[in-house]
């Protein structure tokens, strides 16, 4: 039977109305018009009703992928940093209203299953997935069950200590993986150098428009030979590679699949984080590792938890 | 009904008869006289012959840990540094001669199972175990499952790198975390000291003997204030905290466990790593988290096979 999947962004909510084997039949997406607990579920109910309309289909259950680190059991989102929210009991607020059992788990988490279940994890029982978008984060799948850890919060590779001490993160700590890898981050790092006149070559990319910096521009000029540009680049992608390749080492999954944003669009990075983790990650770990690109793209979240309510 | 467990080391076996409770009914220890395979497989059958009869009670199955790779499934010891074996299928040739199953698995693995059950973590469903002695090793329990990975390899902390290019770690690789804080390398840095006549305090502590050091001399020096040894012992500790701290941001267990030679005899050691732990694990991660030291000592792998097999 069918079941319900939503992704609930900062912006927007998207559900689908997904099959057993991880198609989806039918989807919509509803721009957040309000962001209280109760106009976000209105929101999400609607999109609901659209979907289901569209698909023509009962669905016999709901998942719910949440930017937001999420109380393991109970599906209270405990910080929701994007909607500003603090111990929402969403799960319970859906359930009510949809009258069907909710699972409520974090993006990343439900995007990782759905590239476990339906994408380019098929066949494997431990993957590792790593999504670097504006932020850095991954997802691990052990014994082909999600690893949520004690809290509900693991898989936060974003925020594993790279330089200790060092450039401060959007979660408030120093020296995490995404203060220097990271999308926005390195859209952060990008304007420094234009602001700071060390990099010809970024003048050139932007005329100087800080505004128009994407993670792309940074790569280009990186790639261009540019100096300045080349050593916050390489830092970045050493960084990222390292801390991929360490917990391949210490995971020995038997697929690394890497999505996101940055990834996708940034062919260079991605392509330095694969060799990375052959030159980097344990050789005994890394036999018949195999690395994959993400396959769902934006969809994988909404597949995923779809076939976590399965 | 009682089981049989087996610890497997490079120089002696050791076989105990354990109850489904994890208490120690009786013990035997042999010296591996000999080490070809047939040899060993020998030797631990005298073994758990005596721990059987001492104990007065019948068996229902075996666990043996090893300080080995293990193929999973199959109980094939992949590499045994230790023995110079490869490739042997220690598990069937044991169930031959014991007329019992026989759960072939890493020593680390056995005794973080044994912490787990019977030690330091009972009562937890999410650990990280962490061992420090001649080399650095961990292992995953994740909602009360062993993590092993695909190939039966995970936990390998030591082998991540920490200084990519970095020094030699007697893996073949460069830069592994094992190669700065692992006893041996410890010892070994130490030494370095020493012969370089750059640490006063190493040549007062040890007559000038490199024999005498041990990991613990290293860090009296340190603490004594020496500056080379400080240098190369806050770098140890550093690295270890780091990792044991980023370990703890991805994989977010109820529990730390941290045991082994090193960590057992040098007390600053340990502190620092709980203090790095505090100090770097994100502050997500480390909600809820208790840091305890292992309670089975020696005992860990023995109790945490048998318990395997049971």
């Amino acid at each position: 039977m069918p079941t319900l999947g939503i992704d609930l962004g900062g912006t927007f909510a998207r559900a689908a109305v997904v099959d057993a084997a991880g198609n989806v039949l039918a989807s919509a997406k509803v721009a957040l018009s309000e962001r209280s607990p109760a106009g976000v579920v209105e929101t999400i109910v609607q999109a609901a009703a659209a979907a289901k309309k569209f698909a023509g289909v009962e669905v016999v259950g709901c998942g719910v992928g949440a930017a937001a680190q999420i109380h393991k059991d109970s599906g209270v989102l405990s910080v929701a940093p994007n909607l500003g929210w603090r111990n929402v009991p969403l799960g319970a607020m859906l359930k009510a209203r949809l009258g069907q059992p909710v699972r409520v788990v974090n993006d990343l988490a439900a995007a990782a299953w759905g590239e476990f279940q339906a994408g380019a994890g098929r066949g494997a029982s431990d993957l590792l997935v790593v999504f670097v978008g504006s932020g850095v984060g991954s997802a691990i799948i052990a014994n082909a069950r999600l690893l949520d850890g004690a809290g509900g919060v693991a898989g936060e590779l974003g925020h594993i200590k790279v330089v200790p001490g060092g450039r401060r993160c959007g979660c408030g700590e120093l020296g995490c993986l995404e203060a220097y890898a990271g999308g926005h981050n390195l859209i952060a790092q990008t304007r420094e150098l234009l602001a700071a006149g060390s990099s010809p070559k970024l003048v050139e990319l932007t005329g100087g428009d800080a505004a128009v910096i994407t993670p792309a521009t940074l790569e280009q000029a990186a790639e261009a030979g540019d100096a300045a540009a080349h050593e916050v680049y390489a830092r970045a992608a050493q960084f990222l590679a390292v801390a991929v390749a360490n917990q391949v080492t210490v995971l020995n999954p038997a697929r690394l699949i890497l999505g996101g944003g940055v990834l996708t669009h940034c062919p260079s990075l991605r392509h330095r984080v694969m060799e990375g983790v052959q030159a980097w990650a344990s050789q005994t770990s890394r036999e018949g590792l195999l690395i994959a690109e993400a396959e769902l793209g934006d969809d994988s979240g909404l597949i995923g938890a779809a076939l976590l309510a399965a």
